[in-house]
């Protein structure tokens, strides 16, 4: 089976898409209001891998029961280097249930918001059609 | 033996200072550039347990192997609600010897850099002082 990390890192946003549970609710590093459901959350990330460049993970931690995952990534955004981290909740059927993202430094993550905020009325258009 | 979350947990800072390696390496939250040393690093988290304010751990994910941790929290700053991770790597000794924060979402991120911003010259000052 194909963990979340071999599909983000194949590109395989279709097989990403699939991990997500229905009601997955995902927690951006820029807003604090929660998007709720698999449709916002699937667009949201297939945005987000054509905003960073050269994204890749450097460091795993997963909990004892495996509920819980952290993957600390690098990657650029607008030529600067950012640091983040990706926090999964896998439900019992291995569904990712709680989609966290913190990203730092600040300059970095003041970039990424800039560069999602110009893609966000299209992301939203795209969750109205699909879901 | 106290563990970090619990030294923590009691603002016992001087604990805190204890669990940290000589040569440890402090990569903040707000900027790029990272703070080598013990001193630095104590200061910091000294600092930031007064600007944070409610400051509680919500989430723990431990590696198997003992040596990555990283501690979700939640607090606030300027009355804003804050997300945010502690990555703690740890060596053979059980020394801290990488310390990583990460923060969400922006806004909080913002007034965190501004409330530091105004205690860091101190901060500088004291580590010179300290060593």
């Amino acid at each position: 089976m194909t963990s979340f990390r071999e599909a983000v890192d194949a590109r395989d946003m279709d097989a990403v898409e699939a991990m997500l549970a229905d009601d997955v609710v995902f927690h951006s590093p820029v807003a604090f209001k929660p998007y709720p459901g698999k449709a916002v959350t699937a667009a949201i990330l297939r945005t987000v891998v054509q905003v960073f460049e050269d994204f890749h993970y450097v460091r795993e931690i997963h909990d004892a029961g495996g509920l819980d995952h952290a993957l600390v990534f690098e990657a650029k955004v607008e030529g600067l280097d950012i640091t983040g981290c990706d926090f999964l909740r896998f439900d019992d059927e291995g569904k990712i249930v709680d989609f966290m993202v913190m990203v730092r430094p600040l300059r970095a993550a003041e970039a990424l918001a800039r560069e999602m905020a110009a893609r966000f009325e299209q992301i939203q258009a795209e969750a109205a059609a699909s879901g």
